[in-house]
Order: C-alpha cells, then sequence, then structure tokens
C-alpha cells in the first residue's frame, strides 16, 4: 500500500495527475514552485530512498517547509528500512487525519493545528502599538524568502487573526519584520536620521508543527526585544 | 576652489586620475564597486547639481555608505545654492580634518572617530558568551549587503577591538548576525530542533558617524534583546 | 446635598452610622484601619476642607488607597471652591454609578472596572512558568505593606483569575513579589548558591482606576524584565 | 592553634579585646550590630560548634553578610569534625590572604578582590541615564536594610566608582533602588500621575565574593529589565 503513495514533487505532480488534496497540500510547502535544480534534488532523493526502502518517500507536507522536507530526506534515507516503514505509516496517519479534519468534527479528535502569532508593544509610549505593518517571510534554502503574511497590527498591537492558524505551522525558519521607524514618527517622537531603528527583523525556527508561538516585539526607538510566548 | 573638486565616483575616478587619499576615501564608502545603474544614477545626480549650484557635489564620504550619499545627493539637489556653498565648505574641512588626522598629534583636534562595537551575554548561563561567530553587514541600496567585518566573541563576550573603530563610523543601516545555536548547543542547552533562535540578525542605522554606538546582544535559546549603549 | 455627604474617616465612621455601602466603600481603601495619626491627619485635612470649600471632602473611595486620597485631600484643598464643587460632583456621580453598578445590567455602562493581571514567562526554559508563588502588596504611606492578593501561576504562567478586577483598580503603589529560586532549582537548573534570583519584586503604580494594567515576568536565573501590557 | 581563634562576635569582641583588624573585619559584616536576640543565636551556634568540633567556627568574614555567616554557620555545624577542620584552615589563610593584601605588592597574589557595579540605560531617550540617585542595601535576616553605598549616576549613566570594589563583596543580599520618576519628569516625558515607575528596586544575590556583578538597568517610564553582566 505504502508502494504506491505518489512520490513527492514528482512526475505525477508535474503531469497533473494528483487528486485535488495532494496538489493542495504539495502547494502548501511550496513543491509546486520548485526550480530545475530543486527539482532535480528532489528526484535523486526519491530515487535513492525508493532504491534503499522500497517504498516512496511519504511525509505530511502540512507540517513542513520546503527547506524542513528537504532536511527530513536526507536524515531519513540514512535510517534503517524498518524504521522508515513504522515512521512512512506515522505520516500517512498524520495525512489522514489533517485531511479528515476537514471534513468531520468529532469531541476527541488529535491536536493537528498549532499557531503562530505576534504582538507589538510600544514600550517607549506603555501603549499597544497600533499600526504597524509586518510582514512574515518564510525562509527557505539559499535564504531564500516567501512572503507567508503580510498586515497591520489593530488597536491592540496584535494582528485581527494569527499569522497562521487553524493548520499545522509549518517546520522552518521564518523572518517577521515590522517596519517600526514611521510608526514613531506619526507619534512626534523625535527620532535621529536616519532612525536606530526602522524596519526590525526577528528570525526564529519553528520545531513543532502543532505547537503555539507567541513571537512579540517590545519595541522603543533605541531597543527590542522578543521571546518564545505562548 | 570648490569647483575644481573632482566628480564624486566621477570621470577622474573611472580613469585613476585622483590622488591616492580620494581614492582610499571613495573606496571606504563602495564607491569603486558602483553597478553601471549605480554609476549613471551618480553621474546624472553630479551634473544636475554642478548644472544648479555651479560647483560639483562636495561630501565627506568616510563619514557615509553608497546610501546615504545617494540620500545626502537628493535632499542637496534641493536646497539652495548658498546653503549649498555653505555646506560644501563645511565638508571640504571634514574631509581635509580627516586626512590631517592621519599625520599630526594636537591636544585639541576635533571628535573625527566614531566608534561601534558589541557584546554578548548568556542570560541564560549567566555569563559573557565566549566563541559566538558574528559578521557586520552594510546594507545598502536594494538591499544589498555587503561584509564590514566578520569576527568572533572572547572569554568576555565582546571583539577583541572594535567592529568599526579610529574612523568615523559611515552613517547607513547594518545588520549584525550573530551565531547563537551552536554556541548553546556546545554548552550542552536542550534546543528544539530546528533551534528557535539559530540565526540572529540585529538591524539598525548610524546616524552620527562620530558617535559610540554600542549594539550588545542578550541572548536565551528563547529570547533576545538589544539596545543603543554608548 | 454634597454638604450632608458624611467625612471620610470621620466620627460617623467610627461611631458605626454608615450605610453598609459606605463602610464597605471606606474598607476598601483601608480606611477603617488608620492609626491615631492617619485618623488625626485625615481630621485636620477634613476641617480645613470643609472651611475653605464650605462642603465636605467628597471622593470615590473604591478608585483609591490610602497613600493617593492623602495626595487627592492636599492637591484639592488648594484649589478654588467653584473647582471643588464641580469635583464633589463628578467623584458623586462615581460613587454612584459603582453602587448601581452592583444593582442593575445596562448595555450603555459607564466603564467602571479595571484590571491587573500577571503571567510569568521563563525565558531560561522557552515555556510559561507554573507553580511560582506570587503575593500582590499594596505600598502605603511609610512604605507599610499589605497583601492584596496571593496566588500561584497556573499552566500557562498566568493566574486562574485577575489579581484585580470586576472593580477600579485603586490608585496607587504596589508591588508583585515572585518566588523564583524554587521553580528553577525545581526544574534542575543549576543554580549560584544563593541563587542570583529568588524573590523578585516589581515595582509599580497605577494612575487610572478604571485602566488594564498587565504585568508580566519575562525570567531566567540570571535576567529578568518587566513592562506595561495590556 | 585553631583552637586559640576568638569566637566570632564573641565576649572578646564585646570586652573590646580584638586586634584592630579583627576589629574592622568584624565590623564589616556587621557582628558590631548586632541585637540580643542575634548575639544570643551566635552565641548558642559558636557553643555547639564548639563542642561538636573542638575548635571555635572560623570564617572569614569579609566574605559575607551578617546573613550569610548565619546560613554558614548552620550548615558547618552538620559537617564531620574533620572537613571542618580543613574548612577552618582553608578560612584563616583566606583572613590572612585579605589582610596581607592590605600590606604588600606582588605579582602572584590570589584574587582577593571582587566588584559590584551598575549602570543606567535610558532606552526611552537613547542615551545613558545621567543623575539617577541609587541606594545599595544589604537586606539582612528578616528583611532588615542597611545601606551599603548610596551615589548618583554621572554623564555616562554609570557610578564614579563601583559600589563595592577593592575587597571581597560580601555573599548575601542586597536591593539596588533606582529613583528614575524625577529623572523622567526632567526630561520632560509626559509621564502617569503617579507615574508607572519611579522607585525601581532590583533584588539580587551575591554567591561568589570574588566575582565581578554587573547589575545594569535598563529603563523606560513603562518597562525594565536587568541581567547579570560582568
Amino acid at each position: 500500500m505504502l508502494a504506491a503513495h505518489p512520490d513527492l514533487a514528482g512526475k505525477a505532480a508535474r503531469a497533473g495527475a494528483l487528486t485535488a488534496e495532494s496538489t493542495a497540500e504539495q502547494a502548501s510547502a511550496g513543491l509546486d514552485r520548485l526550480t530545475e535544480d530543486e527539482y532535480a534534488a528532489f528526484h535523486r532523493l526519491n530515487d535513492a530512498y525508493q532504491h534503499k526502502h522500497g517504498i516512496p518517500f511519504i511525509v505530511c507536507v502540512r507540517r513542513h517547509t520546503k527547506a524542513s522536507i528537504l532536511t527530513q530526506f536526507e536524515r531519513r534515507l540514512a535510517n534503517d528500512s524498518a524504521t522508515e516503514h513504522a515512521t512512512a505509516l506515522d505520516e500517512v496517519f498524520r495525512i489522514a487525519a489533517l485531511r479528515l479534519d476537514q471534513l468531520v468534527a468529532a469531541p476527541d479528535k488529535l491536536p493537528l493545528a498549532g499557531r503562530l502569532s505576534t504582538h507589538v508593544l510600544d514600550t517607549h509610549g506603555g501603549t499597544p502599538a497600533k499600526g504597524i505593518p509586518l510582514t512574515l517571510f518564510e525562509i527557505g534554502p539559499g535564504d531564500a524568502r516567501r512572503v507567508v503574511a503580510q498586515t497591520v497590527t489593530n488597536h491592540d498591537g496584535r494582528t485581527d487573526g494569527p499569522l497562521i492558524g487553524g493548520r499545522p505551522v509549518p517546520i522552518g525558519t521564518y523572518e517577521l519584520v515590522f517596519e517600526v521607524g514611521a510608526y514613531f514618527a506619526a507619534r512626534g517622537v523625535a527620532l535621529a536620521d536616519p532612525p536606530f531603528l526602522d524596519t526590525v527583523p526577528l528570525r526564529f525556527s519553528v520545531a513543532e508543527a502543532e505547537g503555539h508561538y507567541h513571537v512579540p516585539l517590545l519595541v522603543t526607538p533605541w531597543s527590542f526585544s522578543t521571546y518564545r510566548g505562548s
């Protein structure tokens, strides 16, 4: 049964022969936007994996970024086949659970969704920072960046919804970039020219796709801090 | 006299007709590494400035980055010519003071040198963080980055010398990037996989070329903060 | 009408001639626990105020601590009588609004309740700090301290309810004291002996009785920070 | 020889029969200012210790506060006598080394002096905070507090000398109290009334008498943080 699973980023995807669900899942990790080099790398790894373990490489892509899939691929290629058969089954269960989650309501469902949220506190003025534009980037191999979310903080210094929510938070590296210079200028704060802080990037990684990651920014024109909250 | 000053990034530079000092100064701001587009932009601004104000655009390049020279160029082009003649004289004095500073010793010299330094404190272990690799990048137009300094923290969590010292700190935007993941792993701290914090960038700008900028990093595996110190 | 209002901490209170509501209100600010000196001070101020302005001193005591009532008394004694008559009416409205709030439900009620809450984040372990004992003290004149709330953080690092909620937060100075040493020791963290941080006090003041004050503690065995959140 | 050592806080001290050095040392830990109860406690512990181990309790008092001497007393009473004879010798060497240190200069002296310092950074204004009054208290048994140092920050936000330096930093608990409210008011910052932060206490303990403890305050009108620096 496992052997019948389509290759990741494989010929079936290229040929449009996947189910709608597979297509959406592979898109969520950016597997539909591979460069020729990345496509070739996936292809090589798929072949090596299939040759060594006798099954295609199976991973629940909704829990991953392109970068973490590549990391998983290399680690799991090195495992023994018994381990990989067990891991492949686990991943099939995760894929199934996530697909079913969109169809059924039940009191005892597995935790499937994580959450990534933020909050900007202006510790210069002692208030939530309203109107700060922010962008969440996924950082891929070679520092390539892809916009995941783009929004503006509300009157409570938060975003109206979580940056990622209602689904696993893909395992990977992110940069959350805040535009604070214009905010302080608009409040009439005397700033240096150029201001000491203008664009503030916070770089961090997600390791638990079902975890709650709260990554706030506490900021003045001259200092900032962040932490993993919950 | 001002009219005889060579163009910034101009034909004399291209033809190698500058003095050694002018060459070194223009190199310090990256004016010897212009793309064709940047060269054309400088050329256009030089012509417009010369046409409006009757003198070449003069700026003490050792106090600037390529990005801040372009900003200055556009602002000063908009000024009236009386203002610009005065500004040009000021800049000539700054250039002369910096050149002389390398030749003479005197008790009442103008403050010419700024300083940019850092310090890494491991607030997880309560100790200075030794052995953290760090890189200082200058961020140019279009987010182009150029390595300005690269070093490793010593047993006191500091760098052996300032990142920039004994000269003006060029006005511009910088990113100071610290590799903290390997440091905590080497100390046997249990980390997530991938670690929440691995590569930590701090982005900030310098507005006073003669100022003292101390930009420390206080860091645990789950939080960090920075501020402008002195 | 204003002239018929009972004296604050006055003879009626001592004689038990107040309504149940007045008694509860005066108790909320500690006016039923005055020393002889404090009683004499209130008495002197009451007389001087009545003599100057022709009305008793009226203040909505549920919005105040003993210390801030004394501050108000001295400031308002210095005002002119027209200002004080207006202020006294405002305070009567506040008292009435708070009393009515306990009796009626309406869609357009004035905001009467503030909130004081906290949250402990362990930025050494990257998790909410569970099981931290904490005490909220009100700091009175002469640094006298009175316990206002005492509790332990839950699994989310928060307290099960707000420290003060459903009523105005009395204007005044507070100390929120956290016992963090035992928490880190119980988690097996290697600590100094005695630990660098054991009992952590955070001292702050409340100025808006109807405001939301969130005063979190971010803490490692070697560092901590706080800020006014919302 | 050890048996001839005078009792700590004992009859010889009361009778003025100690050498000048012993007197100064015992004063440094506040042993010349014991209450009757504390004197009785020391007496009881001295007798029990002498009875169990056959020597008086010897400790290098310049490395301790009254509170940490009591803690040491109770711990060391519980040890076996061989351990205590060795410990007593160590302490005699420490006492001798500190006394000699005041008399001789040598290139290979043991590290005898620790240091306690502070630094106030105004992260609202992005500058060192000048003119902040601060007091260092030693916190004794029963939260009794004794002023150890009192000073004002200079133009660099530091104190002109270390708060404790050129000697061991007595092991014990301290509170460093900063008056920040007047500082921000004097700079024209709009503050709440009363200000959210006015008197800021930082409580911490010293465990290594020869260590360097740098305990800075980073502060805005609405937030503050501290950490153990070096």
